[in-house]
């Protein structure tokens, strides 16, 4: 096992030359975790915290760690004040305000959907309010890309799903092991819904419940296949818990491939990937990645039938988000990818 | 113990016979909860059922068990089509329309606050849409007020919360055991904060979380304080379960009573009352009471202090609501006051 | 849609004619809620509530609903003084017990797997403890073995997670709409799991986490494939609700099928069946089946590929357990099969 | 407001005068979180991690944060290796290994209750395994006792319940601001139980209930006494959540009292404490504090009647165990009392 000192992490960098970053989006659930992150980071200056919602807002759960204020939404301030900006918006206002960013040359982290998709009709159908992805944008998968993210102007962070799905399969898929299309069953935490109260995530109409949706129709979907290149059945749920993916996926490996394939292109994968841990058959739980940006993998194979079974876990808002963000964030700063992160 | 045939409880009424039951407001989780028991109770015939909502809801959970329309909400209906008509509806609209039913004729049963209170000054203050108090109104606490409730034309039936609070103390009050104010702690699952998505409601905010409101300042408080004529500390809280109250209790004996005191006041008053289960010093717990329509009450004396603390526990949308309306109806009706609610 | 008379329902049986019936194995979580069903149900006399734990428990929920003695084990009193004996006993029990009261004349509901498997190896592999069948023993999935019932000395009531998928996937198997294996992703309430502490079931443990389990492993996986015929990828999960079962069934239609085949063959199944709701693309949640005995199944098609994706809920509990062995009783009785069960 | 900069909160420690640290206890609920603060600590070399079970277990949740051996417990280990040994035991064994270590000049962090109570007889009755207290014995109250803990050879944490009602309380009784006894109703999640399964603690038995424990003789309540020098009657209840605590508590203040007095006392008591967050009359919920060392206190009054309402949340694993313990130990090697505990 990569061995790790955690002291190198900590490091901070001397406040003068501490990249100055801004978050517009800091009250939405991604928001605010990505504001905790940033406040407690020992490398950045966080320069401005900005809310599209008009009125300053309270973060109680965040006093004493961002006693700041946030600020009304303001592209050019974003320019002007930052040297890398999140973005942790609605898919519209990102698609408008990144593509600005992006041209007046100041670096976007962005978490919204707005960027992800390269090809542009597919782009169109799910996100009908993106534009042209701007010339150095990378689809932030940090394990996957880790060598186009240091010189990138813009990475769009990877849909939580996404993230799960491509971090188990990707190795694999890469690795030519499997065959025909996957399956992939996603079970997710509430806070993946957004901060805006509904009828589905009303308190009482989820707890003690469960529900399937967005069958044939999650966007999500579009960005796994782009990825892996195969048809993807992907079907998302519901679960009563805040926070936190488990999925479940389904695949069938090429005829005549050995389980210790698996095994084995999953670790060169990750060899050297802080954030991945691979359990092997011990299949992750959401509670041993909740409230940490690790993604644990386990996995199953049938050898006589080549069906393989593997269990990816995040924490939707880490991980899945605001971790991610800041894992590429550091990547962008000549960082080590771990800092503020681990915890 | 009380012995109980069930056979006795389910026999039925000739339909010729059966009297007509309106259900307005069946659409929330009360008004749910009470037409499910009314559409399997084997005494009555639902002849309406409306909400205010305008458009009909599908109600999904109550396909096979009710599957006539829900209609829009028609007084002149209420009046022409019903013997007894049971509104699940808000304040306001109660206020107007079970008054006018009255007038009409009439009987009715209300689960909403607009005929609890009787001092016009106390319900002018937490209930302003309120008018005065139909004739033959009764506090529909069916436990204390049994003889009443047969010949009633309106029954307004209690609170949620006071239901639990009186069952416990109301015995012991009248038995002047007690001395000094009486705190209530009380815990609630969400359902009670009824249907509408809110801040405070969506799942995200209370799934693993825990918050007090409405200290010095709920309207349950004042009805709880009508019914024992003491001062009465009421703090409700909100906890992630979706139903079912526990309250926590605490006063003072008055300086020689004996903890058997407490204990032979609390059965001679529920001797006869069925879904009144004293548990002593095993302290009830909501799951017992859940999905039934008992009230649990345990309770324990410290003799050298004299302080008692009594725990009470309902399921907030039978015990208090849904059931307690019908076991209010049944009195009207002359039937065992058990029919339709024993399962 | 087939229109129901509730009144016929609860018709009570005279009780000098009303059936025997005694309860093995009364305190488990399935055992409590069959003596609540049968002490409720107008149509059969409780003689016996028995549990093998040796001392006598109370069951504070169940106070005033049963009110008896809960006795030791005692095979011999089951067959003399019962005409029918419900077993909701570990699997080694009943396939000692079940077999002895079978060849003693006494008619036997059984609960356990010891039963379901017909195959005799796979019978040795999945339940080691179970006895060759009993003549006369019918596998109690009531929907589709409807006709069978009435006649059968020993009712062996599915599996939990099998009486979910084989109601959504039945009906197509039998009308040759699918090809291929079908993979069955099944999320649990954490009562399946059973009355008995163990870490895994720890509330800290599970509370806000998801998990896998029994993949390629779980016996379960035997049951649907020995209905279906066909390989059945079957990965149970553990989520944190209490009661309920959601399953996301993954299959392909014969290429040519059209969407409306699939919607023909489960109508046609389920016409008459009323205790299966065909939700058709309102897919169903565990919301509207909790606390019933209902099976709700929902469905959507992708045409152009074929892929089929079923939503199928039950309460665990209920249509899994407690409640289809009382939907067989009343066919093995020759009464209405929803007597006792709707509510 | 006090302002705090947070780089000087993470300056680290050369590694060669690091204080070395032993954890005993190392697997259970508040050891695991203790681990992970200590791991994650700039100042400090976590020199040995022992559990009392004897064999090593795995920590899943822990890898890549803590990939060192769990080894069994060896008191002379701890006196040898360690500046300070934390010891999150068992009430008996802590007694034992506690005053051994004291004896032998280690530093000792206890989180257990043997050396809460200074009154001989008190002690003897709620831990009778307990010693006499070792000189140098300090209650770990930190913000109360600030000023001792520094020199401590034995800094014994409070209970997590009497934390929160101690925080809240202790400025207003100092200030003699209070008359009468004061009530504690306190709500709390499951982890507080304890790592080992029990009816009590299994998922099914307290998801979707509540339940009150303990009353009048949960020795928590003793220590509370001990502090405050008056009757408290305490009532816990265990809730379903994981984390977290919620105190509501009842007080009556001196005639004459105002209300700004109360909030005075609370701001004099901690304007310097960096983890005590007042809220005033914006009641504070268990979700921001969660995860957090922070307490967050609210209060109400009522003016007329002199009655004081306050509520005080906690993370019962942080601030109620592993963060408190950290946050002294920070005290006693000279750190800023937030290293490693601001995130």
């Amino acid at each position: 096992m990569h061995t790790y000192s955690y002291e190198s992490i900590v490091m901070m960098t001397p406040e003068m030359i501490a990249p100055r970053v801004a978050l517009a989006g800091a009250t939405g659930y991604a928001g605010q975790e990505l504001l905790r992150l940033l406040a407690g980071h020992p490398g950045v200056r966080v320069t401005l915290a900005m809310s599209s919602g008009g009125e300053a807002r309270r973060l109680p759960a965040l006093a004493r760690i961002w006693d700041g204020d946030i600020q009304p939404l303001d592209v050019d301030r974003l320019a002007s004040d930052a040297d890398i900006a999140c973005l942790a918006l609605p898919e519209h206002a990102s698609a408008t305000i990144g593509a600005a960013l992006a041209a007046a040359g100041t670096r976007v982290v962005d978490l919204s959907g707005a960027f992800r998709l390269r090809d542009a009709e597919s782009r169109r159908r799910w996100y009908p309010d993106s534009p042209a992805l701007p010339h150095g944008t990378v689809y932030g998968l940090t394990e996957h890309l880790r060598a186009a993210i240091p010189s990138a102007s813009l990475v769009s962070c990877p849909g939580c799903y996404p993230t799960a799905a491509l971090l188990a399969l990707g190795p694999l898929s890469r690795a030519n092991l499997l065959t025909g299309d996957v399956i992939v069953d996603a079970k997710s935490g509430v806070s993946g819904a957004g901060k805006s109260p509904s009828e589905r995530t009303h308190f009482s109409e989820i707890h003690g419940s469960l529900a399937a949706y967005g069958v044939f129709s999650h966007r999500h979907g579009a960005e796994m296949e782009q990825e892996l290149g195969c048809t993807v059945t992907f079907v998302p749920h519901l679960v009563p818990i805040n926070r936190g993916i488990l999925e479940t996926i389904y695949a069938r490996l090429v005829p005549g491939t050995r389980a210790s394939q698996v095994q084995d292109a999953l670790e060169a994968a990750y060899s050297a990937a802080p954030f991945v841990r691979l359990r092997g058959d011990a299949l992750p739980e959401v509670k041993h990645v909740a409230y940490t940006n690790f993604c644990d993998i386990g996995w199953r194979v049938d050898d006589a039938s080549g069906r393989l079974v593997m269990v990816s876990c995040i924490d939707n808002l880490l991980k899945g988000a605001a971790g991610q963000a800041v894992q590429n964030l550091n990547l962008m700063c000549g960082f080590d990818e771990r800092m503020g992160l681990l915890r």
